[in-house]
């Protein structure tokens, strides 16, 4: 490809630029770098973290106009100088954490919470866009038999494997997971995988149901929960809580469920400090632990358990759009009801 | 002995009743019975669980008049049937934990924080008294070279190795102590003994330069202790953190000082629901862990560093007073400034 033709390479992208606004624009694709591939971006799903950018939560941390997105699979169109192993043609997915590699926790071997983490799709420009420059160390392989469309389940999956790797869950325990939304659902799933007896609290009828579909026990929260776990497990508790719902009586209530020795895992993000019943903490001597995001070793893990099929892959994708109705798919998902709406990016829908 | 002496044997006891008030009585001394050991003890420490008993906040739990106390140290008298491996004149101490065996934690190996726990000194009678019979499983030996009198911190320092075990500190981690009294005093050395480099956090100006002088570094949680520990750490934050004072700032002021992936351990009693930051929780992927009382290996290691001169016995003990004088050494602790208060129970101080 000449110069002159790599500049006149247009590619599409889904944006957001403040006041809560998506915009679709065309714009120029300049070639990949050094070090970098350039992917045609296949599909994205859509996080409950590009919804908080929607609504201006993050907009000290994004450049507007901010191409967003990080739930991704594509093919990689073009690879930079500098580039070995990659090749035209690889599916792949990214691992969207670029580590600064300096600082006290990239060298105590926590790179993935780098203390000056880019996060790209926030920090960096993301997916949403038809051609994605990407540094290719942050490529993740795709096997060929995984769709590119269930593909972009593996960094949302990704997610899940380190939260019940931060449980230390084993085989055999029981785990209460306190949300039924898809971050839920897919906890519920791995842990599920990793050998666990699950239930799902949920407040949403329509919600418990769909978890239910999925052979999941589920509980309204709105029923004696407490007592349920309690019998279950014999009088001693559950092993392993997950909050996912950010509520605060949520994770108020998250304690009482815990054995003795028992984990509480925070997944959700809960913006204000919350009351916590840390008698309970220090007499049953639970343990809380935050996880964050994910290690490379997540994303392995994911890819192996969505092709082997233990991710409800049909009941999490609840839609699919083209990239030019990303903004019907982000209200969508405001409206509730859907669990993951994945944006078809190959489909511009520009120009039909 | 024969039946009609065992009968006349009496002793003294320390007994709270009710209404904030210590009485001291002279009851008749049963012998030991079927797996018990009498001990003649000879002193007992006074702790902060002793004083939430006084205050009357423990009064669903003990049955008055109680014989309160179980931080001691003391020589068998005499030996019940069924009995083995123990001999009058046997220095011991008594792990004051006596569990049902059979609950969901106990049968998870977790038997110190059993959910039937009898704790001796609160749910049963304690050591304040001049013969005591405890059923022989609950005994520690002593060894010879601690003398009696240092023994009473066996138990104190068993809860501080408990909670450093709980911390998984290890050698050459940076720890920051939340709270100058004598629990702290005891995790800042049984830190250091474990290798770790502590700085104490103490509001009160004696108290600080009583643990400075002890080696250790202070600071004053008025002055901007993250920023120091962030120095100190070389930006990274500390490795464990912890929270002894039962404040609610503290707490809530814990989070700050931990590095990514850092523990907090919660030692103090929070007896309300206490706001935490879950979103540095999360953020830096931190470990919340309760830690309550002691294992047996806690013991031992306890009395490894007792007699190794790992503990500042010498600045912990601010008094020995005799058992007639307990209410005195209550409200002594009462009013502040002491650390640690022996009593003297070999020393009844009747009928002087």
């Amino acid at each position: 490809m000449s110069e002159s033709n790599a500049t006149l390479t247009r590619k599409v992208a889904a944006r957001y630029a403040g006041d809560g606004r998506i915009e679709i624009a065309q714009v120029v694709a300049r070639p990949p770098a050094e070090g970098e591939v350039q992917i045609a971006v296949a599909f994205n799903g859509i996080c409950g973290t590009d919804l908080h950018i929607l609504h201006g939560h993050m907009d000290a941390r994004v450049t507007m106009p901010a191409v967003i997105g990080h739930e991704m699979s594509g093919t990689i169109a073009e690879v930079g100088p500098g580039v070995d192993g990659w090749s035209a043609g690889d599916h792949v997915t990214v691992m969207p954490l670029a580590w600064d590699g300096t600082c006290p926790a990239c060298r105590a071997g926590n790179e993935h919470i780098c203390q000056n983490l880019d996060f790209v799709g926030i920090d960096s420009p993301g997916a949403l866009q038809s051609r994605w420059n990407v540094a290719a160390d942050l490529l993740v392989p795709l096997p060929e038999r995984l769709s590119l469309r269930d593909a972009a389940l593996v960094e949302p999956t990704a997610v899940a494997v380190h939260d019940v790797r931060r449980a230390e869950l084993e085989p055999g325990e029981r785990a209460v997971v306190i949300g039924g939304g898809p971050i839920g659902v897919l906890i519920a799933s791995v842990a599920r995988a990793f050998g666990a007896e699950v239930v799902v609290i949920e407040l949403d009828d329509h919600r418990r149901a769909a978890v239910e579909a999925l052979g999941f026990e589920t509980l309204d929260p709105r029923a004696d929960a407490v007592g349920w776990v309690e019998e279950w497990t014999g009088g001693a508790g559950a092993d392993v809580v997950f909050e996912v719902s950010g509520a605060a009586a949520a994770v108020f209530g998250a304690v009482d469920f815990a054995r003795v020795r028992g984990r509480i895992v925070v997944v959700a993000i809960h913006p204000e400090p919350r009351p916590i019943n840390l008698q309970r903490v220090f007499w049953r001597e639970l343990t809380i632990v935050g996880a964050r995001v994910y290690q490379r070793s997540d994303f392995d893990r994911a890819i192996e358990l969505l092709t082997g099929g233990e991710i409800p892959i049909g009941a999490l994708i609840t839609d699919v759009v083209p990239l030019s109705e990303t903004p019907k798919a982000f209200a969508a998902l405001e409206a509730g009801g859907a669990m993951k709406i994945l944006v078809d990016v190959q489909d511009t829908g520009i120009g039909r």
